[in-house]
């Protein structure tokens, strides 16, 4: 195997850019500022893409899935044959992701990136299998470094291939709130009890359980301080993969729209390997999730939505999307008061 | 003119219904209750519609403008001539809530109801004005009782000739917020400072103005405590005829989808004339002016987003409206664990 090449990513910061436009904002028929943070967003869209007319194109919702061996210790309230199930669940169109990318017209592709469990191919499902899972990250880290720089290569690869300059990010994976929370404390400095959850559904004695099994993990691991070596002892092959999928997407100067706790870790290694890639991010919302929000603010990213999501598979981003979409329209198609004849605000 | 004769308003609380819709909800292959605050989005207008299958059916975006003798007072930071301007920016296709609607093909109805200027009949336009502009509040009555019932009477009888089984309120009027702080203060008997914000735009001395000029008006309509009394007292033509059709609206158990503070007042007024009238109601965001979320609070609803929005118009109701057509396809399109095959929770 070749060594993994990652792509280099360039800060899209363009004062001048940005403030042209801020003046076509202004001049839109509305008091300044009145749209409030749907301006932020047009502005953020129509810097990513370069453009004062910005059109979101073939979006791409990209669900990544994979198993993870630290379940067997108890950490999810589901088994992890739930990880397979839902796959079939996705293709079938009866998840809710699909349900949500069906009525936005996102185009659905899900990812088998290490499930325990083989799939018969199919259209809207690609195969890139390193393992039938990860290993148990208590016992030894979760992917090999080889497996680890093999997810993100195929995550790079398969984002070269999807059309549109927008993707939205979701996964499937049992126990992954786990590595999510791994990974958060790790990268951030944060305790790792802060970073914890129910995930799925844990009570208060499975979520105590789960905060013990992780703080042993990490110790266990003290030594995986870069993203890269925390990734791999940590897992999981969903998440390595959606690192590549975001570092290409970034490259690309797509939009790349976070979901939940999950997806938003993977934006969170990527962005510590390049730190130009959240420039090219909006996150779609803040879920229960306790870890997301911490999450979040260390990437300094504000989320669209507060509606109390856990769910993960990209549901979020899928019920934020129209307001991407908006904010797009408010730039392209509100007249400015010239062209619409509307008197300014008095002098004061 | 006949005494006015508001409709009877139910209410439409169904334990059992609502029960079983809980249930179909937590059917859905998704831990129970991951999908937060848009299952019970969901569940509320499953319970508007009476259908565990609920259909949004041709949603109609109803924008009610009228003008305000109170503007003459300084309380807005724009000329009342921007009134008329915005609906002809409106019915252009120029506005926010324009580009918005057709985003979302919402089929926008813009009426007049009392703008100070003679508009050309046109399609999308309803010409149902009562008189231009509203006295000025600060000398006498906004309205007379019978111009205030006539505009109700008006948005009674449009809302029975609009199709669907939703609507999104919107409303232009320089001076309207000033309308609506005073309504919400005389109802929810909160103090007006902490009712009145900056509007379209006032800075810290227009806001200190507004305060004591909406302090005097209050003063003078003291005996103005019912709410047709001080919907006369405080006006404006729009909020009036917005109340209309929202009591139709609630009496047909159409969805109602509230904007900001001043179509929300509209609500307001409705509900203290019928009680029942907040339960077909969905507040789809609160606004960045202050009175609306005590507006919001004193209904007990809760708002579906939080974008620092305060243009009005229906924008914000138009920005949320996705995430109800989410919410029903969530309850009607989603499999559960027993079609999608998939396994539930283990036992604790």
């Amino acid at each position: 195997m070749t060594p993994l090449q990652l792509p280099s990513i360039d800060s899209i910061d363009d004062a001048a850019f940005a403030a042209r436009l801020q003046q076509l904002l202004d001049n839109k028929t509305k008091p300044v500022g009145a749209l409030g943070r749907l301006e932020a967003l047009a502005l953020r869209i129509a810097c990513i893409l370069g453009s004062t007319a910005p059109v979101l194109d073939a979006p791409q919702m990209l669900v990544c899935a994979g198993d993870h061996g630290l379940a067997a210790r108890g950490v999810s309230a589901y088994p992890s044959d739930v990880t397979w199930q839902m796959v079939e669940n996705f293709l079938a169109g009866g998840a809710a992701v699909s349900v949500l990318a069906r009525q936005h017209r996102l185009n659905l592709t899900v990812v088998d990136c290490g499930v325990r469990h083989d799939f018969a191919p199919r259209k809207g499902l690609l195969l890139r299998k390193v393992a039938p899972g990860t290993a148990d990250a208590s016992l030894g880290p979760a992917m090999s470094m080889a497996q680890c720089e093999q997810a993100i290569a195929n995550g790079m690869a398969l984002m070269r291939d999807l059309p549109g300059n927008a993707v939205l990010l979701g996964e499937m994976g049992i126990g992954n709130s786990s590595a999510a929370a791994m990974l958060l404390a790790r990268i951030s400095g944060q305790d790792i009890d802060a970073c914890t959850g129910a995930g799925t559904g844990l009570d208060a004695a499975g979520r105590a359980h789960k905060r013990k099994v992780l703080r042993g993990v990490l110790e266990l691991h003290a030594a995986a301080t870069d993203p890269l070596a925390a990734l791999a002892a940590f897992g999981g092959f969903e998440i390595a993969t959606l690192v590549g999928a975001v570092l290409q997407a970034a490259q690309e100067r797509r939009v790349i729209v976070l979901d939940g706790f999950i997806a938003s870790a993977a934006v969170l290694v990527a962005n510590a390997l390049r730190p130009h890639v959240v420039q090219r991010c909006i996150a779609a919302h803040e879920s229960a999730e306790p870890g997301h929000r911490l999450l979040l603010n260390y990437l300094e990213l504000q989320p669209l939505l507060q509606l109390d999501l856990r769910l993960g598979e990209g549901s979020g981003a899928a019920l934020a999307w129209p307001l991407l979409e908006s904010a797009c329209c408010i730039l392209r198609d509100m007249a400015s008061f010239e062209s619409a004849g509307v008197s300014r605000q008095e002098p004061a």
